[in-house]
C-alpha cells in the first residue's frame, strides 16, 4: 500500500520536514546528487525498518525540493533510538554537507486518527 | 520561506496522508481533475490561514501521487474546528468524490522540534 496504516493510540510521529539543494547547473531544474540521495535513502528506509519500536514510514517529495517523511514509533524512546544510530548519524551529516538546504524535525504524540479509502468497486 | 519555522510548544500537528486518483487516460500519468484539485488546495490554504489559532502548513505532493500536508494549530480545540467549517466539509466532500483514492488524518501533540539551515554564506 501507498499510505500507512494508522497505528493504535498512543503511539509516536516523528515529522520530517526538508528543502533538498537544487543541482545548481545553469537551467538544471533537478535536485543536488540525486543518485546518491536515493541510495541514502533507500538503506535508511531499510535500516529504520529493522529498528525496535518501528511502525512505518510515510514519504512526499515535489518537484520544488520540499519533502515531508512521517515515520512511526511506539514509544519517544524508540525514536530517539533511532536518531542516535550511528550509520543514521553519518547519514545525517552527510544530509547537511551534501543533500539538504534546510530541515525540521518534530517530534509528537498521535492521540487519534482516522483513515477513508474508496471502495474497491468504484475504483 | 518553503518550510514553516516550528512554533513554540506545545501545539498540535494534522498530519494529512493521501493518494491522489489517476487520471485514467491510457498512456497518462497525471492525477485526475488537476486544475479543479488545485484551485481547491489554494481556496482552502487561504481559508485555513484565516482560522483561529492557525500556525502554518507544510505540504509535499511527489509524481506517484502520494502527498502529506501538515497543519499547525494552537489548540486541538482549533484544529477541530477548522475541520468543520462548512465551506472545508465541502472541500472534503468533494475530495472523496473527485480527487482522492485514499487518505489517514492523525491529529498529534508536538512535544519538540529542531531546525537546521544551510548557512547563507554557503548557498
Amino acid at each position: 500500500a501507498l499510505l500507512c496504516e494508522p497505528s493504535p493510540e498512543p503511539h509516536v510521529a516523528v515529522i520530517f520536514t526538508s528543502v533538498r539543494l537544487a543541482d545548481g547547473t545553469a537551467g538544471d531544474a533537478g535536485l543536488a546528487d540525486e543518485v546518491g540521495y536515493a541510495e541514502m535513502a533507500d538503506r535508511m528506509d531499510a535500516l529504520s525498518r529493522a529498528q525496535p519500536g518501528y511502525l512505518g514510514i510515510d514519504s512526499a517529495r515535489g518537484a520544488d525540493g520540499v519533502g515531508i517523511t512521517v515515520s512511526y514509533w511506539a514509544t519517544e524512546a524508540d525514536a530517539v533510538a533511532w536518531k542516535q544510530v550511528a550509520e543514521h548519524l553519518g547519514a545525517q551529516r552527510l544530509g547537511r554537507e551534501r543533500w539538504y538546504r534546510a530541515y525540521t524535525t518534530r517530534v509528537a504524540n498521535v492521540t487519534r486518527s482516522y483513515s477513508w479509502q474508496r471502495d474497491a468497486q468504484r475504483g
